[in-house]
This record gives C-alpha cells, sequence and structure tokens, in this order.
C-alpha cells in the first residue's frame, strides 16, 4: 500500500505520526491544531506533557498495528500528501490529520461529488427523495458524501450504494460504529467508498464534533442538497457552513405542511444565495462543468403555440405566406372567413401574430426550428 | 348610484357607451381596440358597419337596462374614471372597457390585493393551500383576486370569502355563470367583493379569453401566487404576465413528487426573479408596504448558542466578565477545570468563543440583546 493516501506502515515520517497523536489530544480548532499552521507537529506535540498522555500516543507503533487490525485498508492523511483533498485547504481551520478507512480513495472520490444531508427525524416522503438523489447522482458517476447519522444521512448512503459508492464523515473514531444501528451500513460503505474522521481511533462521537463534522462535509464536496430539516434544525448548518466557503448550496422542498421540510423552506426563501433542486440532473446542472457528466435532457422551454386551438395553429402554419388575405385563408383552409378571423382574434391575443396593415406572424408565432 | 363607478344609468356618456358597445364586437388586442388608444370610441364605432352589429348594440337604452335587472350593482368602467384601477394603465393592451358586478368598489380592493391562482385539477394539498393562504390574506385585509374555475381558483375565492371578500375575473360576461356548477360561489362573490370581465354581457368564455383574462389578474393585484400548477400548465401564463409587469410573483412548493406542484417548482427553480412563499405573512412581506398591515411576527434568526450545551452556555455568560481564567470559571460554575477546557472547546468550535492569550467571547456568542 502507498504512502500516498496515508495509509498504514512502518515508513510514517515524525510529521504524520505527531499529527495522528495530537488528533487524539487536540479538538479542531483547539490552540494547538492551529498552532500546526507554522510548527512542526512534532514539536507542538513535544510541548504537551508526553507523561501525561495515553499509551497509545507515547508508542508510534500502537497506531499503526490498530489501523492494521481493521477491516478495509485504513490510515492517516496529513495536508501536503498526495492523497489529500485540496478543497479543505478553503476552510480557515483545516484538520490536523484525516483518519480513513475504506476501498476508495478519498481525494477521487471528493473530486466530484455533492452533500446529501438533512433531518435525522425524516419523514418516508424525505426518506424516499434522499434515496432517489443519491442513487441518480451515484448512476451518474458522482460521489454522495454525508455523515453517519439516522435519517437522510443513512438514507444518502443507501440510495448512493445502490449505484456507486460514498463517503461517510464520522464525528467519531473510523472504528466506532456510531450510531450502533448503523454498524452493517458502514461496513459497506467502506468496502468502495470511505470513512473519514478528524477524532483519532477509539473517539466516542460527541455534540460538538457534530458541528466541527459539518464543516468537513460541506468543504469535501462541490455543494450540499438538503432534503429535509425542520425550522430551527442543526442539519442546517452544513448548508451554512458551505455558503460561507462558497459552495452551492441546494435545497430539496417539501409540503409547507410538513415541519420536516420547514427549515429547507426557509433556507431558500430567506437567502438568495441558495438553490431549489428537484432532482439530481438540477443538482448536477448546478455542480457539474459543461460536459463533464452525462446530465438527461430536459424537456425545452414552452411553445406558446401550445397555448392555441390546432386550427388556429394551422392558421399560423400558412400565415407566413406571401400575400395572404382572410379571404385566402379561408379558401386554403376550406372554411369560413369568420372561422379565420377568429382564430387569427385568438393568435393575436395569445401574441403569435399581428395586424399591421396585413396579418403578419410575430417572433413568438415561429415555430421553434425557424427562429 | 354614482357615475364615478360606471354605474348603469341614464347619463353614460358617448364613450362610456360607444366602449360598451365595442365590446360585444371586438376581442381585447384587436386593431379596434388598439386604435382607442388616439380615437374616441364613438369614432371607432361609427367606422364599423352597424346594420351587422347585434340590436342590443344599436340601442344604448338596452345595454343599461340589462345591467338595471342583474342581481347586485353592475356597470361599465372606461378608463379616466375614477373608479378605475389605474394599475391597468401598465397593460401595452389594456381593456376597453370592464364590466363589473357586485357590492365592492373595484378600484378600493384591488389597490391592496394579490392574485391566488394554480391548476384546475388541484390536490387536496393544492386546495387546502389556496384556502389557508387566501383566508388568512383576507384576515389581514387584501383582497384576493382569482378567476373562476375549478380548483386553486375555487378555492382562493372560497378562502377570502370565510374572511373578507375576493374580486373574480371571469373570461365570460359577468352575468353568466360559468362554469355552471360555480354559480353559487360567483352569487357569493358578488355580494361584498367583485366579478369583472372584459367580455360584454351574455359572452360565453373562450380559449383566448382567458389568456386575456391572465393577463388583467396579474396587472390587478401587486403580486400574483401560484398554488398549484402542473409542469407546463397553462396557468403558470398569470405568472408570466405578472412578472411582465414587474408584479411580485410568488410559488408555493408542494413535494416533487407532485405533478401537479411541478410546474411551480420548476418556476422557482429556473427564474431568480420569483420568491418561494410558504404563508400569507410570507406574501405580505414581499407585497405589502412597512407598516400598512399587520404581519404576524416570526421567530428571529437562529441563535448559534443554541447549538452547544446548557452547560457551555453557562459558561459562554460568565466569559464576559474580566480576568476570566479556567480556574475561576470552574470555581464561579462550581466544576472540574476539565469541564470548563471541554466547554470552552465546544465554544470555541461553535465559533462563540476564541482563544487569544485569555479566552473572550465572539460577536456571535453574545446574547442576542447585547449584539
Amino acid at each position: 500500500m502507498s504512502l500516498e493516501y496515508g495509509v498504514a506502515n512502518d515508513e510514517w515520517d515524525d510529521e504524520r505520526w505527531a499529527r495522528a497523536a495530537l488528533s487524539f489530544v487536540c479538538e479542531p480548532s483547539s490552540a494547538a491544531a492551529r498552532s500546526l499552521a507554522d510548527t512542526p507537529a512534532i514539536q507542538v506535540l513535544a510541548d504537551l506533557r508526553m507523561a501525561q498522555m495515553p499509551a497509545q500516543v507515547r508508542d508510534r507503533g500502537a497506531i499503526q498495528k490498530r489501523l492494521r487490525q481493521l477491516p478495509h485498508p485504513a490510515g492517516v492523511l496529513i495536508p501536503g500528501d498526495s492523497g489529500w483533498p485540496t478543497q479543505l485547504d478553503a476552510l480557515a481551520e483545516p484538520p490536523l490529520a484525516l483518519w480513513w478507512r475504506g476501498g476508495g480513495s478519498l481525494r477521487e472520490l471528493c473530486a466530484t461529488s455533492v452533500a446529501v444531508v438533512g433531518a435525522r427525524q425524516a419523514t418516508q416522503y424525505g426518506d424516499r427523495m434522499a434515496v432517489r438523489i443519491s442513487a441518480d447522482l451515484a448512476g451518474a458517476g458522482w460521489t454522495v458524501v454525508s455523515g453517519g447519522a439516522f435519517g437522510i444521512d443513512a438514507a444518502a448512503h443507501r440510495g448512493a450504494l445502490t449505484e456507486g459508492s460514498s463517503v461517510c464523515v464520522l464525528a467519531c473514531g473510523i472504528d466506532v460504529a456510531y450510531p450502533a444501528a448503523h454498524s452493517g451500513l458502514l461496513e459497506r460503505i467502506a468496502a468502495d467508498g470511505v470513512l473519514v474522521s478528524e477524532s483519532a481511533l477509539g473517539e466516542p462521537a460527541r455534540r460538538y464534533r457534530f458541528l466541527a463534522r459539518n464543516r468537513l462535509i460541506a468543504a469535501l464536496s462541490r455543494g450540499t442538497v438538503v432534503v429535509e430539516a425542520a425550522y430551527r434544525s442543526g442539519s442546517l448548518g452544513t448548508a451554512r457552513r458551505a455558503l460561507e466557503l462558497g459552495r452551492v448550496v441546494m435545497g430539496l422542498p417539501g409540503p409547507v405542511t410538513s415541519s420536516a421540510s420547514l427549515g429547507v423552506l426557509e433556507l431558500l426563501r430567506t437567502d438568495p444565495r441558495t438553490h431549489l433542486v428537484t432532482c439530481a440532473a438540477d443538482v448536477l446542472e448546478l455542480c457539474g462543468t459543461v460536459g463533464e457528466h452525462m446530465v438527461p435532457a430536459r424537456d425545452g422551454p414552452k411553445d406558446r403555440r401550445d397555448e392555441v386551438s390546432e386550427f388556429s395553429q394551422r392558421v399560423l402554419d400558412h400565415l407566413g405566406d406571401a400575400s395572404n388575405s382572410v379571404a385566402r385563408l379561408a379558401a386554403r383552409l376550406q372554411c369560413t372567413q369568420l372561422m379565420i378571423i377568429e382564430s387569427l382574434t385568438e393568435l393575436a391575443v395569445a401574441g403569435l401574430a399581428e395586424f399591421d396593415g396585413v396579418w403578419r406572424v410575430t417572433s413568438d408565432g415561429l415555430a421553434p426550428a425557424a427562429r
């Protein structure tokens, strides 16, 4: 296995080992973590009172041994690794190290990825939509990024796994099954995708870690889709982080009578930077580069010719002919002049024809191919 | 009854009579209607071959007699009347005359009005939302404007009538009950509100008249709310007209799985001039003048202090004190220093506190009243 991806092996240099060790004792945004911006990790570590550190921090072999014992490949990525997802550098406080576990490459998976997030207490509608949009994104070759929580997070992974792979960002160690009910789902994600965390091996999920975790979900992906979120739901935090990072923020609407959708609707209603999406094609239209991925074709804009009767459409087809008159049109269409006059009135009201001494077709009235 | 509102009486001048007569023979947007911009109506009428006109057009007394026989006051408004709704002058092709019937003043009712429109084939959700939003708008003193069709139109009127009155713009004569099943509803609207039409007495509804009618609904009201509309539904035409007129255009979202909502969602998704609304308060926030009408108070913006534990909120409350330290905070809150450190970490991650030699509260961490 390659050092590129920070895979556990015997060749960890001081920086990788020190950052891995520090992540056992420093939370994201701690003073120690911030000092890494201009101080080698090994020096920051040396300033800590090593005697108070857990045994595994004092023994670099112990960390690597634990990584090797996990199911699926696992390792520690640090900034500068060729496998480091550089989009994390947009964060004011990037993680000091990323613990990962799984068969996929985090950097490659996240290069074209979208976060699908939402409420823990999802409705059947939200659950279904998260599955559908994630399956379609994965089917189009994109990676779905989400947390490991109940509700929308789990539905997003389940959907993505039917067509491709996903990235799960945890608020606990990559070897901790949290919530326990998702241990099977987490192993399925790890097969072709990746589990990733800032927290060291064995660390439990904590409330403030979810907040820090949300910034990673936002930063790793090109855009974030919120499928369901109650009015003041914490799951809108990821959307807020994504907006701060200049990422695309999208909301999938639901009925205004569903409290599980009110937070999404409020986001869409009040923040003009957010986008309403109804399906994966809408998401890729916003997040994809032109020509990069196949987006299903969409019905064209409304043809105003459809607004008038079939007979008037026939009249319109003949109106382009030179030297038309009501009498000639009636003769050509084998009908009374009164029928022609009524039809011309209908066409004029619809903006498809106009009278200007003679009757003419307007630009709206031209057949789409002729415009 | 006053001439102000064009009430049928014996004092019709030539212009009013000629415009009423012309509306029996000219459709909106016809050459004759357009020539009224710079030619007196009586002269336009004189150019028509009067012998071919229906008897009632040749006899000015006949029209007035028919108006007097209708239930509720009725009349014909023409541009320049003090009762003429001047917002119609924004139309490139204003109506040559407006036939009206009902107990209310069209101009006064439309001064603070919102159009609520949508699909004929509404779902139970759309129906319920149109009733609710219209009742709330009427309860706030606003007038609801809509057509007389099945589905959303009828629901909008039913809702408005529970709390106030409404304006119904018809694509047929004001004495024609179309659809017939709505004859009772139309009479209820006419009691305190107004039925209004460009079409002359006795005229049937025709497809192209619905298109012309939609521009009146859009022009009469400050904004248009589309409650339900299928993907390429004609009921989006009113929204398009309203956008052309610079009016506020709003859509009430529904589930993306409901074909009856897809047109609304498409409108909201693709046109950045449109606004998502979830209730009457949202509508009035967009259409009302500040202080003009009471808008129910809304929950304030999210307080980020809610994102951290109650204990950390207590720590935050004490952090503003001068010369704080971990030891002093622990003493004051009667807890271990470790608990304070963990709490400060949580606060830092949430962006509520920062460490800069000493711990400080960030601006986000201040209590709302202190900001």
